[in-house]
């Protein structure tokens, strides 16, 4: 029997990519809408998740694609109604208030998962294998876009909670957590915060893993031309690139992935096998990072942004 | 037999607190100090941790009293070479860090102690077996002291990683997130920069319960005359208080416990009995909210600080 799921929060990232995810995965079928500020034609829409929980609409699973200062309550909610969750990265504004949602999941017996789109990119898998099996040396991690052009006046990315340029940086941070074969810890970091502006624009860190590699990432959401989201690892045995945000790879010079992009279909793939097994995903690793660059990085006032 | 125990770093707090509490403890015997700027007669002495290890003055266990900063390294080397290993408080720079050495301890099969002294005072388990049976309204804690009068002349505090106003700020956390029945996250916070310093000198802080408690927070470094070091927490059956660091209770208007100071002695006294069970205690929660509130908290610029 499929997943009766709904969606909270029907802003961008919901239309670009959840929807189309949605229709296209077997197991799992779209029945409700919650957004304060749109209704889906179709299906049962509501103002919020209180309101749709309180309604006659069933739904087994709730997808939270609200921005993560408010998602919270709506999340515990959720659970708290015995209701299997999916989070859009990242998965909140605090850790302690995941670590939270994931201690309700486990007590009600409910699948929570905590998603990293960039995880299911293509290259993502095949990197992590092939790395287990090398000599790392050094990683360079370079993710650098147009905010104008991809967060056209989103003003939660800019308050606290918003994160500013881990925005997408948690993104890279998803995809090396994930490939390297050790973990890493921050070392030293630079944060560039517009002066009109509450959350960073740029980023520079430099991480180490526990055996002393170097790790390296450039964060800057003040590129206009072409966009870089690229992760380079030198190995003994010759480098391993992934381009495009993880979609493409090259190994020892030579291509190997070029695919197009399937990530939120592979979400939802994995989150009905999830459902299916009554299992939680919730890997907060890039989200620690992120809180570890804004402790212990120092700050830099650069030019005011306007959107 | 003693636990054989090393001091890794012979500052301000080693000095005030560690070796009394070392001399005052069955079953731990201090052998060895390593320091960049001091020695300690009728001790072997050594630069660092790293030339303690390649000696041939065996020790059991190391207890790192150095900066967050720099702290991560030492405990790696510790651990790797199969010591115990107990950290002052704030166990390290990053939460990726910390995490790391629990790994490692665990994989090492020794023991790591993340010591919170607050958490040793008298108040505390008393205040929290009451809670347990309280139905609690609100919390309030107000950390006020004197930056110049508690860490004179010590410019690591200022540095990013060195926490600020948090560093006492975190003996608070630990209080409250030992007593508390529920765990809290962070909603809302302000942090207070001077306009030279790279850390914190204030912070107001608005964290809820997950059943949606207040639990608020005021940490300031710029308090002279008085002290203040208090937790007040509003339960339906009258106020429970801790006053002077943890140190004395009153409940609904009456005064339960005032006594000495302990806090070292009992640490000292729980990792003799860790290393005997070959346990580990790592509870990171004050610093994954310290964390929190560095991600999630507004800055404002305030007076310049000068020590």
């Amino acid at each position: 029997m499929s997943i009766r799921l709904a969606i909270v929060g029907l802003g961008k990232i919901a239309r670009d990519q959840h929807l189309g995810a949605i229709a296209a995965t077997d197991g799992i079928d779209l029945v409700a809408v919650a957004s304060r500020n749109a209704a889906l034609e179709g299906f049962a829409s509501f103002n919020d998740i209180d309101e749709l929980l309180a309604s006659d609409v069933w739904v087994d699973a709730v997808s939270l694609c609200t921005p993560p200062q408010g998602r919270f309550a709506q999340a515990r909610a959720a659970l708290a109604a015995g209701k299997h969750v999916m989070l859009e990265k990242p998965p909140g504004a605090t850790l302690a208030e995941v670590h939270a949602l994931e201690a309700l999941a486990k007590a009600k017996g409910v699948t929570l998962f905590a998603t990293w789109h960039s995880r299911e990119a293509a290259a993502v898998e095949p990197a992590r294998a092939l790395l287990a099996g090398r000599t790392i040396r050094r990683v360079a991690v370079e993710w650098k876009e147009d905010v104008r052009h991809w967060h056209p006046g989103q003003a939660w990315i800019w308050e606290p909670g918003g994160l500013g340029v881990f925005d997408p940086g948690i993104n890279a941070l998803s995809i090396v957590t994930r490939i390297l074969p050790e973990t890493f810890h921050l070392v030293c970091c630079e944060l560039f915060f517009p002066e009109n502006r509450a959350a960073p624009i740029a980023a520079s860190l430099a991480f180490q893993t526990a055996s002393g590699v170097p790790v390296e990432a450039e964060f800057d959401w003040r590129q206009t031309g072409p966009q870089t989201w690229d992760i380079r690892i030198e190995t003994e045995e010759g480098p391993v690139v992934l381009t495009h945000g993880g979609s493409r790879l090259m190994v020892d010079g030579e291509p190997r992935i070029v695919e197009e992009d399937r990530e939120y279909r592979n979400l939802y793939r994995h989150f009905v096998s999830l459902v299916g097994d009554g299992r939680i995903d919730a890997d907060f690793a890039p989200l620690v990072h992120v809180a570890d660059a804004f402790m212990l990085g120092r700050r830099t006032a650069v030019e005011a942004f306007e959107d």
